[in-house]
Protein backbone atom coordinates (compact mmCIF):
# COMPACT_ATOMS: atom_id res chain seq x y z
CA UNK A 1 0.00 0.00 0.00
CA UNK A 2 1.65 3.31 -1.02
CA UNK A 3 0.56 6.90 0.63
CA UNK A 4 -0.86 9.07 -1.75
CA UNK A 5 -1.25 13.03 -1.02
CA UNK A 6 -2.29 14.94 1.93
CA UNK A 7 -6.42 14.64 1.66
CA UNK A 8 -7.40 17.28 4.47
CA UNK A 9 -5.71 17.79 8.12
CA UNK A 10 -7.64 18.46 11.18
CA UNK A 11 -6.87 19.18 14.26
CA UNK A 12 -5.91 15.34 15.50
CA UNK A 13 -4.88 13.71 12.27
CA UNK A 14 -3.78 13.90 8.78
CA UNK A 15 -5.87 11.79 6.01
CA UNK A 16 -4.06 10.60 3.20
CA UNK A 17 -4.83 9.07 -0.10
CA UNK A 18 -3.50 5.65 -0.96
CA UNK A 19 -3.31 3.47 -4.18
CA UNK A 20 -5.80 1.81 -3.21
CA UNK A 21 -9.71 3.36 -3.99
CA UNK A 22 -11.69 3.71 -1.21
CA UNK A 23 -8.97 2.92 1.71
CA UNK A 24 -7.55 6.28 3.24
CA UNK A 25 -4.42 6.58 5.22
CA UNK A 26 -4.79 8.27 8.79
CA UNK A 27 -1.95 9.79 10.81
CA UNK A 28 -2.13 10.76 14.44
CA UNK A 29 -0.90 13.91 15.61
CA UNK A 30 0.54 15.08 18.79
CA UNK A 31 -1.39 18.52 19.12
CA UNK A 32 -4.08 18.74 22.07
CA UNK A 33 -6.41 21.21 21.40
CA UNK A 34 -9.55 22.19 23.86
CA UNK A 35 -12.45 24.58 23.69
CA UNK A 36 -12.56 24.42 20.51
CA UNK A 37 -9.06 25.03 19.66
CA UNK A 38 -9.13 28.02 22.18
CA UNK A 39 -6.41 26.15 24.32
CA UNK A 40 -3.93 24.13 22.28
CA UNK A 41 -0.26 22.01 23.00
CA UNK A 42 1.83 19.39 21.24
CA UNK A 43 2.80 16.55 23.78
CA UNK A 44 4.88 14.23 22.32
CA UNK A 45 3.37 10.43 22.07
CA UNK A 46 0.02 11.65 22.16
CA UNK A 47 -0.49 10.42 18.55
CA UNK A 48 0.91 7.22 18.85
CA UNK A 49 -0.92 6.50 22.15
CA UNK A 50 -4.44 7.98 20.53
CA UNK A 51 -3.78 5.68 17.55
CA UNK A 52 -2.69 2.91 19.39
CA UNK A 53 -5.71 3.18 21.49
CA UNK A 54 -8.50 3.52 18.88
CA UNK A 55 -6.93 0.55 17.08
CA UNK A 56 -7.36 -1.57 19.68
CA UNK A 57 -10.86 -0.38 20.56
CA UNK A 58 -12.09 -0.75 16.78
CA UNK A 59 -11.11 -4.37 16.98
CA UNK A 60 -12.25 -4.61 19.81
CA UNK A 61 -16.26 -3.31 18.63
CA UNK A 62 -15.59 -4.71 15.24
CA UNK A 63 -15.55 -8.43 17.55
CA UNK A 64 -19.08 -7.31 19.40
CA UNK A 65 -20.61 -6.91 15.57
CA UNK A 66 -20.04 -3.29 15.78
CA UNK A 67 -19.27 -2.24 11.81
CA UNK A 68 -16.97 0.49 11.35
CA UNK A 69 -13.97 2.38 9.15
CA UNK A 70 -11.20 0.73 10.84
CA UNK A 71 -9.53 -1.24 8.47
CA UNK A 72 -6.15 -1.63 10.44
CA UNK A 73 -3.37 -0.37 12.53
CA UNK A 74 -0.15 0.23 10.49
CA UNK A 75 2.43 1.82 12.83
CA UNK A 76 2.55 3.56 15.87
CA UNK A 77 0.75 6.52 14.49
CA UNK A 78 -0.71 5.27 11.53
CA UNK A 79 -3.84 3.20 10.12
CA UNK A 80 -5.69 2.29 7.23
CA UNK A 81 -9.46 2.90 7.38
CA UNK A 82 -12.23 2.85 4.78
CA UNK A 83 -13.16 6.25 3.25
CA UNK A 84 -16.62 7.57 4.14
CA UNK A 85 -18.83 10.81 3.92
CA UNK A 86 -18.51 11.95 7.64
CA UNK A 87 -22.10 13.00 8.61
CA UNK A 88 -21.46 16.29 10.25
CA UNK A 89 -22.97 15.71 13.88
CA UNK A 90 -20.78 14.11 16.76
CA UNK A 91 -23.09 11.83 18.38
CA UNK A 92 -22.25 12.45 22.29
CA UNK A 93 -23.50 9.61 24.51
CA UNK A 94 -23.30 10.46 28.63
CA UNK A 95 -23.53 7.89 31.27
CA UNK A 96 -22.54 10.22 33.85
CA UNK A 97 -23.10 13.96 34.17
CA UNK A 98 -20.17 15.90 33.22
CA UNK A 99 -18.91 18.47 31.04
CA UNK A 100 -20.56 20.88 29.04
CA UNK A 101 -23.80 19.52 30.13
CA UNK A 102 -23.57 19.69 33.53
CA UNK A 103 -22.82 23.12 32.89
CA UNK A 104 -25.53 24.01 30.69
CA UNK A 105 -28.44 22.45 32.35
CA UNK A 106 -26.65 23.96 35.54
CA UNK A 107 -26.63 20.15 37.53
CA UNK A 108 -23.37 18.57 39.78
CA UNK A 109 -20.91 16.57 37.50
CA UNK A 110 -20.74 12.68 38.41
CA UNK A 111 -24.09 11.82 39.02
CA UNK A 112 -25.55 8.64 37.35
CA UNK A 113 -28.00 8.95 34.60
CA UNK A 114 -30.52 6.05 34.64
CA UNK A 115 -30.95 6.29 30.94
CA UNK A 116 -27.86 6.88 28.96
CA UNK A 117 -28.41 10.32 27.37
CA UNK A 118 -28.09 10.93 23.21
CA UNK A 119 -26.72 13.97 22.20
CA UNK A 120 -25.90 15.64 18.70
CA UNK A 121 -23.77 18.45 17.86
CA UNK A 122 -23.52 20.07 14.80
CA UNK A 123 -19.46 20.02 13.50
CA UNK A 124 -19.01 23.48 12.77
CA UNK A 125 -16.31 25.14 14.60
CA UNK A 126 -17.07 28.69 13.40
CA UNK A 127 -20.37 28.01 15.15
CA UNK A 128 -19.01 26.42 18.42
CA UNK A 129 -20.11 22.62 17.30
CA UNK A 130 -23.83 23.63 18.77
CA UNK A 131 -25.46 21.58 20.33
CA UNK A 132 -29.15 20.73 17.93
CA UNK A 133 -32.00 18.43 17.95
CA UNK A 134 -33.96 16.18 15.71
CA UNK A 135 -35.57 18.74 14.20
CA UNK A 136 -32.80 20.79 13.09
CA UNK A 137 -30.96 17.26 11.67
CA UNK A 138 -33.71 17.46 9.57
CA UNK A 139 -34.45 21.08 8.80
CA UNK A 140 -30.26 21.21 7.61
CA UNK A 141 -31.03 18.05 5.60
CA UNK A 142 -27.86 16.62 7.53
CA UNK A 143 -29.85 13.24 8.11
CA UNK A 144 -33.41 11.33 7.07
CA UNK A 145 -35.45 10.60 10.00
CA UNK A 146 -34.51 6.97 9.45
CA UNK A 147 -30.88 7.63 9.48
CA UNK A 148 -31.53 9.96 13.00
CA UNK A 149 -32.93 6.76 14.64
CA UNK A 150 -29.95 4.26 13.04
CA UNK A 151 -27.80 7.13 14.56
CA UNK A 152 -28.93 6.79 17.98
CA UNK A 153 -29.27 3.50 18.29
CA UNK A 154 -26.12 2.49 17.17
CA UNK A 155 -24.68 4.86 19.18
CA UNK A 156 -26.69 3.11 22.66
CA UNK A 157 -25.39 0.12 21.27
CA UNK A 158 -22.07 1.32 20.81
CA UNK A 159 -22.42 2.47 24.60
CA UNK A 160 -23.52 -0.89 26.03
CA UNK A 161 -20.18 -2.60 24.89
CA UNK A 162 -17.60 0.30 25.50
CA UNK A 163 -18.96 0.45 29.17
CA UNK A 164 -18.56 -3.46 29.16
CA UNK A 165 -14.48 -3.24 28.24
CA UNK A 166 -13.76 -0.39 30.19
CA UNK A 167 -15.44 -1.80 33.25
CA UNK A 168 -12.89 -4.45 32.75
CA UNK A 169 -10.15 -2.37 33.32
CA UNK A 170 -11.95 -0.69 36.09
CA UNK A 171 -12.97 2.51 34.69
CA UNK A 172 -16.51 4.40 34.34
CA UNK A 173 -17.30 5.52 30.81
CA UNK A 174 -18.68 8.44 31.43
CA UNK A 175 -19.33 9.92 28.30
CA UNK A 176 -18.08 10.17 24.72
CA UNK A 177 -17.97 11.40 21.19
CA UNK A 178 -18.21 9.43 18.21
CA UNK A 179 -19.07 9.99 14.44
CA UNK A 180 -20.44 8.22 11.93
CA UNK A 181 -20.21 8.34 7.76
CA UNK A 182 -21.67 7.05 4.65
CA UNK A 183 -19.81 4.38 2.71
CA UNK A 184 -19.99 4.38 -1.14
CA UNK A 185 -23.04 1.78 -1.06
CA UNK A 186 -25.12 4.58 2.01
CA UNK A 187 -24.48 1.97 4.60
CA UNK A 188 -23.64 4.04 8.01
CA UNK A 189 -20.65 2.88 9.37
CA UNK A 190 -18.44 4.28 12.95
CA UNK A 191 -15.85 6.20 11.94
CA UNK A 192 -13.27 8.79 13.25
CA UNK A 193 -11.73 7.87 16.55
CA UNK A 194 -12.55 6.37 20.34
CA UNK A 195 -9.74 7.47 22.66
CA UNK A 196 -9.09 9.62 25.83
CA UNK A 197 -9.19 12.13 23.19
CA UNK A 198 -13.32 11.62 22.44
CA UNK A 199 -13.81 9.77 26.28
CA UNK A 200 -14.02 10.88 29.14
CA UNK A 201 -12.65 8.12 31.44
CA UNK A 202 -12.98 7.97 35.58
CA UNK A 203 -10.94 5.26 37.41
CA UNK A 204 -13.66 3.53 39.14
CA UNK A 205 -11.86 3.15 42.77
CA UNK A 206 -9.78 6.83 42.74
CA UNK A 207 -12.39 8.46 40.56
CA UNK A 208 -8.72 9.84 38.81
CA UNK A 209 -9.74 11.40 35.51
CA UNK A 210 -8.18 9.66 32.41
CA UNK A 211 -9.00 11.62 29.81
CA UNK A 212 -8.31 14.52 27.84
CA UNK A 213 -9.77 16.71 31.02
CA UNK A 214 -6.30 16.00 32.21
CA UNK A 215 -5.35 18.94 29.78
CA UNK A 216 -8.35 20.55 29.32
CA UNK A 217 -8.23 21.22 33.18
CA UNK A 218 -4.59 21.22 33.61
CA UNK A 219 -4.76 17.94 36.00
CA UNK A 220 -1.17 16.59 35.32
CA UNK A 221 0.49 14.13 33.13
CA UNK A 222 -1.62 13.76 30.03
CA UNK A 223 0.68 11.05 28.32
CA UNK A 224 1.07 9.43 31.66
CA UNK A 225 -2.93 8.79 31.83
CA UNK A 226 -3.41 8.15 28.28
CA UNK A 227 -0.58 5.24 28.71
CA UNK A 228 -2.71 3.87 31.58
CA UNK A 229 -6.06 3.36 29.81
CA UNK A 230 -3.14 1.67 26.58
CA UNK A 231 -1.68 -0.51 29.21
CA UNK A 232 -4.95 -1.59 30.85
CA UNK A 233 -6.45 -2.28 27.44
CA UNK A 234 -4.08 -4.61 27.00
CA UNK A 235 -1.67 -2.45 24.61
CA UNK A 236 2.13 -1.41 24.97
CA UNK A 237 3.32 2.09 25.00
CA UNK A 238 6.78 2.84 22.91
CA UNK B 1 -65.50 37.10 42.11
CA UNK B 2 -62.69 38.36 44.51
CA UNK B 3 -59.15 39.12 43.29
CA UNK B 4 -56.81 37.29 46.42
CA UNK B 5 -53.24 37.77 47.67
CA UNK B 6 -50.42 38.27 44.50
CA UNK B 7 -48.77 34.66 44.15
CA UNK B 8 -46.22 35.17 41.78
CA UNK B 9 -44.79 38.28 39.83
CA UNK B 10 -42.91 37.58 36.45
CA UNK B 11 -41.29 39.63 33.91
CA UNK B 12 -45.00 40.55 32.04
CA UNK B 13 -47.80 38.80 34.54
CA UNK B 14 -48.80 38.97 38.11
CA UNK B 15 -50.81 36.19 39.63
CA UNK B 16 -53.40 36.60 42.40
CA UNK B 17 -55.48 33.80 44.24
CA UNK B 18 -59.39 34.20 43.35
CA UNK B 19 -61.67 33.32 46.03
CA UNK B 20 -62.81 30.47 44.03
CA UNK B 21 -60.68 27.29 44.05
CA UNK B 22 -58.30 26.23 40.74
CA UNK B 23 -58.90 30.18 39.42
CA UNK B 24 -56.27 32.88 39.50
CA UNK B 25 -56.24 36.47 38.59
CA UNK B 26 -53.82 37.84 35.86
CA UNK B 27 -52.90 41.08 35.32
CA UNK B 28 -50.91 42.01 32.66
CA UNK B 29 -47.81 44.41 33.06
CA UNK B 30 -46.66 47.13 31.34
CA UNK B 31 -43.13 45.89 30.76
CA UNK B 32 -40.77 45.01 27.78
CA UNK B 33 -38.00 42.88 28.65
CA UNK B 34 -35.78 40.89 26.12
CA UNK B 35 -32.07 39.09 26.35
CA UNK B 36 -32.83 37.36 29.49
CA UNK B 37 -34.51 40.53 31.39
CA UNK B 38 -30.79 42.44 30.07
CA UNK B 39 -32.94 44.95 28.13
CA UNK B 40 -35.96 46.53 30.13
CA UNK B 41 -38.10 49.14 29.60
CA UNK B 42 -42.11 50.40 30.92
CA UNK B 43 -44.00 51.15 27.77
CA UNK B 44 -47.51 52.07 28.97
CA UNK B 45 -50.52 50.12 27.33
CA UNK B 46 -48.80 47.45 26.29
CA UNK B 47 -50.03 44.89 29.17
CA UNK B 48 -53.44 46.11 27.50
CA UNK B 49 -52.63 45.18 24.09
CA UNK B 50 -51.60 41.46 25.07
CA UNK B 51 -54.28 40.66 27.18
CA UNK B 52 -56.69 41.77 24.78
CA UNK B 53 -54.50 39.72 21.98
CA UNK B 54 -54.21 36.89 24.34
CA UNK B 55 -57.89 36.93 25.53
CA UNK B 56 -59.07 36.98 21.59
CA UNK B 57 -56.48 33.88 20.35
CA UNK B 58 -57.46 31.92 23.28
CA UNK B 59 -60.85 32.10 22.36
CA UNK B 60 -59.74 31.55 18.73
CA UNK B 61 -57.87 28.22 19.76
CA UNK B 62 -61.15 27.30 22.28
CA UNK B 63 -63.12 27.25 19.18
CA UNK B 64 -60.81 25.25 17.18
CA UNK B 65 -60.91 22.59 19.70
CA UNK B 66 -57.45 23.48 21.31
CA UNK B 67 -57.76 23.35 25.30
CA UNK B 68 -56.28 26.01 27.45
CA UNK B 69 -56.14 27.28 30.60
CA UNK B 70 -57.71 30.59 29.47
CA UNK B 71 -61.68 31.30 31.40
CA UNK B 72 -61.95 34.86 30.29
CA UNK B 73 -61.12 38.40 29.62
CA UNK B 74 -61.93 40.34 33.15
CA UNK B 75 -60.91 43.92 31.74
CA UNK B 76 -58.31 45.58 29.32
CA UNK B 77 -55.58 44.60 31.21
CA UNK B 78 -56.87 41.73 33.85
CA UNK B 79 -58.28 37.75 32.46
CA UNK B 80 -59.21 34.83 34.72
CA UNK B 81 -57.05 31.88 34.15
CA UNK B 82 -57.19 27.97 35.69
CA UNK B 83 -54.58 27.11 38.05
CA UNK B 84 -52.58 25.16 36.17
CA UNK B 85 -48.65 23.43 37.32
CA UNK B 86 -46.51 24.71 34.67
CA UNK B 87 -44.52 22.10 32.70
CA UNK B 88 -40.88 24.33 32.75
CA UNK B 89 -40.02 24.28 28.85
CA UNK B 90 -40.60 27.02 26.56
CA UNK B 91 -41.85 25.40 23.63
CA UNK B 92 -41.19 27.04 20.32
CA UNK B 93 -42.68 26.10 16.83
CA UNK B 94 -40.71 27.38 13.82
CA UNK B 95 -42.20 28.15 10.39
CA UNK B 96 -39.62 30.58 8.79
CA UNK B 97 -35.98 30.88 10.65
CA UNK B 98 -35.58 34.03 12.35
CA UNK B 99 -33.72 35.09 15.64
CA UNK B 100 -31.79 32.69 18.28
CA UNK B 101 -32.27 29.22 16.10
CA UNK B 102 -30.95 31.44 12.88
CA UNK B 103 -28.01 32.59 15.22
CA UNK B 104 -27.27 28.98 16.31
CA UNK B 105 -27.29 27.63 13.02
CA UNK B 106 -25.70 30.14 10.76
CA UNK B 107 -28.24 30.39 8.69
CA UNK B 108 -30.24 33.14 7.18
CA UNK B 109 -33.23 34.72 8.62
CA UNK B 110 -36.62 34.44 6.44
CA UNK B 111 -36.39 31.00 4.70
CA UNK B 112 -39.13 29.12 5.11
CA UNK B 113 -38.78 25.40 6.93
CA UNK B 114 -40.88 22.87 4.98
CA UNK B 115 -41.10 20.78 8.25
CA UNK B 116 -41.77 22.95 11.18
CA UNK B 117 -39.57 22.71 13.66
CA UNK B 118 -40.40 22.17 17.49
CA UNK B 119 -37.98 22.86 20.22
CA UNK B 120 -37.70 22.69 24.04
CA UNK B 121 -35.88 25.74 26.06
CA UNK B 122 -36.00 25.07 29.67
CA UNK B 123 -37.28 27.53 31.43
CA UNK B 124 -34.69 28.99 33.69
CA UNK B 125 -33.53 32.07 33.57
CA UNK B 126 -29.89 31.64 35.26
CA UNK B 127 -28.87 29.32 32.30
CA UNK B 128 -30.53 31.78 30.09
CA UNK B 129 -33.06 29.35 28.91
CA UNK B 130 -30.85 26.85 27.35
CA UNK B 131 -32.42 24.98 24.67
CA UNK B 132 -32.83 21.09 25.27
CA UNK B 133 -33.57 18.10 24.04
CA UNK B 134 -35.58 14.77 24.67
CA UNK B 135 -33.29 12.86 26.14
CA UNK B 136 -32.64 16.21 28.74
CA UNK B 137 -36.57 16.14 29.87
CA UNK B 138 -36.03 12.81 30.23
CA UNK B 139 -32.94 12.75 32.85
CA UNK B 140 -34.17 15.99 34.65
CA UNK B 141 -38.04 13.70 35.14
CA UNK B 142 -39.48 17.65 33.21
CA UNK B 143 -41.93 15.11 31.22
CA UNK B 144 -43.05 11.60 30.61
CA UNK B 145 -41.95 10.12 26.89
CA UNK B 146 -45.54 10.36 26.05
CA UNK B 147 -45.98 13.74 27.63
CA UNK B 148 -42.97 15.15 25.60
CA UNK B 149 -44.83 13.68 22.52
CA UNK B 150 -47.86 15.25 23.65
CA UNK B 151 -46.37 18.39 23.75
CA UNK B 152 -44.78 18.21 20.44
CA UNK B 153 -48.19 17.23 19.02
CA UNK B 154 -50.39 19.88 20.64
CA UNK B 155 -47.74 22.17 19.14
CA UNK B 156 -47.87 21.50 15.37
CA UNK B 157 -51.75 21.36 15.80
CA UNK B 158 -51.81 24.98 17.86
CA UNK B 159 -49.12 25.90 14.84
CA UNK B 160 -51.24 24.66 12.22
CA UNK B 161 -54.57 27.15 13.48
CA UNK B 162 -52.32 29.99 14.36
CA UNK B 163 -50.62 29.66 10.71
CA UNK B 164 -54.46 30.44 9.50
CA UNK B 165 -55.83 32.74 11.96
CA UNK B 166 -52.84 34.78 11.20
CA UNK B 167 -53.13 34.43 6.70
CA UNK B 168 -56.19 36.06 7.39
CA UNK B 169 -55.19 39.08 8.58
CA UNK B 170 -52.01 39.11 6.27
CA UNK B 171 -49.62 37.95 8.98
CA UNK B 172 -46.90 35.55 8.43
CA UNK B 173 -46.45 33.58 11.84
CA UNK B 174 -42.93 33.14 11.80
CA UNK B 175 -42.51 31.55 15.06
CA UNK B 176 -43.91 31.40 18.45
CA UNK B 177 -43.28 30.43 21.79
CA UNK B 178 -45.89 28.65 23.99
CA UNK B 179 -45.86 26.98 27.41
CA UNK B 180 -48.32 24.17 28.88
CA UNK B 181 -48.98 23.03 32.38
CA UNK B 182 -50.62 20.31 34.38
CA UNK B 183 -54.18 21.14 35.73
CA UNK B 184 -55.44 18.69 38.77
CA UNK B 185 -56.42 15.99 37.23
CA UNK B 186 -52.74 15.56 35.31
CA UNK B 187 -54.38 17.10 31.61
CA UNK B 188 -51.93 18.95 29.66
CA UNK B 189 -53.34 22.17 28.95
CA UNK B 190 -51.65 25.36 26.80
CA UNK B 191 -51.32 27.87 29.32
CA UNK B 192 -49.66 31.63 29.78
CA UNK B 193 -49.95 33.92 26.73
CA UNK B 194 -49.82 33.54 22.81
CA UNK B 195 -49.21 37.64 22.21
CA UNK B 196 -47.05 39.65 20.01
CA UNK B 197 -44.56 39.77 22.88
CA UNK B 198 -44.36 35.39 22.36
CA UNK B 199 -44.36 34.92 18.65
CA UNK B 200 -42.43 36.98 15.77
CA UNK B 201 -45.39 37.98 13.01
CA UNK B 202 -44.44 39.64 9.71
CA UNK B 203 -46.65 41.51 7.61
CA UNK B 204 -47.02 39.17 4.34
CA UNK B 205 -46.95 42.36 2.04
CA UNK B 206 -43.95 44.53 3.18
CA UNK B 207 -42.12 42.15 5.89
CA UNK B 208 -42.96 44.93 8.43
CA UNK B 209 -42.01 43.20 11.71
CA UNK B 210 -45.39 43.58 14.30
CA UNK B 211 -43.69 41.89 16.79
CA UNK B 212 -41.26 42.23 19.79
CA UNK B 213 -38.55 42.48 17.60
CA UNK B 214 -39.70 45.90 17.44
CA UNK B 215 -38.54 46.11 20.82
CA UNK B 216 -35.21 44.07 20.72
CA UNK B 217 -33.65 45.68 17.79
CA UNK B 218 -35.61 48.59 18.18
CA UNK B 219 -36.98 49.28 15.16
CA UNK B 220 -39.78 52.21 16.04
CA UNK B 221 -43.01 51.77 17.89
CA UNK B 222 -43.65 48.81 19.69
CA UNK B 223 -47.49 49.95 20.78
CA UNK B 224 -48.05 50.94 17.26
CA UNK B 225 -47.28 47.38 16.21
CA UNK B 226 -49.19 45.71 18.59
CA UNK B 227 -52.60 47.96 17.98
CA UNK B 228 -52.14 46.54 14.20
CA UNK B 229 -52.52 42.86 15.20
CA UNK B 230 -55.14 43.61 17.69
CA UNK B 231 -56.90 45.59 15.09
CA UNK B 232 -56.47 43.23 12.77
CA UNK B 233 -57.35 40.18 14.72
CA UNK B 234 -60.93 42.23 15.34
CA UNK B 235 -60.13 43.96 18.30
CA UNK B 236 -60.65 47.24 19.91
CA UNK B 237 -57.72 49.03 21.33
CA UNK B 238 -58.26 51.79 24.26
Amino acid sequence: MEKGQLLYEGKAKRLYATDKQGILWVEYKDSATAFNGEKKEEITGKGILNNKITSLIFTKLQEAGIASHFVKQLSDHEQLVQSVSIIPLEVVVRNITAGSMAKRLGIEEGVAISRPVVEFYLKDDELGDPLITDDHVDMLKLATAEEVAELKQKAREINQVLIGFFKEIGVDLVDFKIEFGRDSNGQILLADEISPDTCRLWDMETKQKLDKDVFRRNLGNLTEAYELILTRLGGQHS
